[in-house]
């Protein structure tokens, strides 16, 4: 299983990943699901994914020979993000077709962020069937993989306004949710944030199993929503919450 | 859909549910997704459920039915809370297969709490296919429904010495993320709450949608999760974090 969160605010993007890959609990291996490229000063681009492990692997070794091949089409010509989220639909469809004919076995979905000169920094989602959506100003983030553990905390915390950093932490500690409700999502973690505007490749980060600072955030967390809750209004009971019925069905 | 959940701490039970259903969001309609019954000083039971509705409501009146009527096997008879739980499974079964025969689409899962006196105060979870399981000291929860997006803060609050009314207040957390995120679950919610050892009837709430109380508890909760992120360990970049790429695939 995989989960990964794409999270688009004013300041520019965060993008974390975990690397479990195939993972019935005796067969877990580890993958990156996490690339980056750019052209410094002109365009800067993250993705992540989720779903059939050859499919996505023959995405991402596409796009790589495209843009070695200086391609007609790949992520050095496109000239703004929709065309680059259009391009990965379209390599992810020829290579769930490759070999197999395609079927949700060969099924993959996509994240892309990124920021082309001239244009806004985004992020999008590219569904199995090859058409996207984008983040938007009412929910800055979006996810693939095993997504529901993780949600609610980004639902409560993440608005156009949050500062990059506290995006960042945000969503290690979605992640953390979803490590420990899903055995089959697993470290090390991988985290790229990219300030808006500025066209330079951004900071990268991989938490492995042990890192301290990892272990920091989980801690402070849970710490802190134990604080929380000590200090959340109480229940009042009156005495005629006793021994009632429910209505009727 | 629906999401209820049973918690079992030291201190009794709490039992949470929604009550939307047949929820396309067009034809949403309510009903109560709960029952408790009891002979003070003997025995107490309370009940959630989610699943088909014809089968849910064919067990629940096959259960009021069986204690009317003094049927050899019913709540009033069974000697322990594992027989409880045996019957609900077996009604579930006989009522997914009437008119039917049967299938995924008439399945049904309950989560049944109490107390037999002689017993200890349990709190079981039955399969759509009539076999059960328990809670435990490490996961003193249950849940059935939408169950996802309001597991982590269960997991990260509730262990056995947890305060009925903190476990209460936590339900209702766990309730809210779920209805943030999943549109077709809804208030009203209903809780009941049972003091272990009592063999009285617990205390119930129904909370209406403009409830003071929970609205009070979301922007609390709101609050305090946004301030407790404001205090989270800082992120150290350092200069090596910049342009990195990730290992390969």
């Amino acid at each position: 299983m995989t989960y990964c969160v794409g999270i688009r605010v004013d300041a520019g993007l965060v993008f974390t990943s975990d690397s479990r890959t195939n993972a019935g609990v005796d067969a877990a291996s580890m993958h990156s699901k996490m690339r980056f490229y750019g052209v410094p000063g002109e365009r800067q681009f993250v993705l992540c994914w989720a779903g059939n492990l050859a499919t996505t692997q023959g995405v991402v070794a596409q796009i790589e020979r495209d843009m070695r091949d200086q391609a007609e089409t790949s992520l050095l010509s496109v000239t703004n993000m929709g065309e680059a989220a259009e391009y990965i639909g379209a390599l992810s469809l020829q290579e769930q077709a490759k070999n197999t004919g395609g079927g949700p076995a060969f099924q993959a979905t996509f994240l892309i962020g990124g920021e082309i000169k001239g244009g806004q920094c985004r992020c999008y989602m590219v569904y199995a069937e090859g058409n996207y959506i984008e983040s938007s100003v009412q929910t800055p983030f979006l996810q693939v993989g095993e997504f529901k553990y993780g949600k609610p905390i980004l639902d409560r915390v993440l608005a156009m306004d949050t500062p990059l950093d506290q995006a960042a932490i945000c969503s290690l500690v979605s992640m953390d949710a979803t490590m420990r409700s899903n055995l089959t999502v697993g470290p090390p973690i991988e985290m790229y944030v990219y300030d808006a505007g500025s066209l330079q490749p951004g900071r990268y980060k991989r938490f492995e199993e042990d890192d301290g600072y990892l272990w920091d955030v989980k801690r402070a967390w849970n710490t802190r929503v134990k604080e929380a809750f000590a200090r959340m209004p109480g229940i009042e009971w009156s005495s005629k919450d006793a021994g009632q019925q429910p209505p009727s069905t």
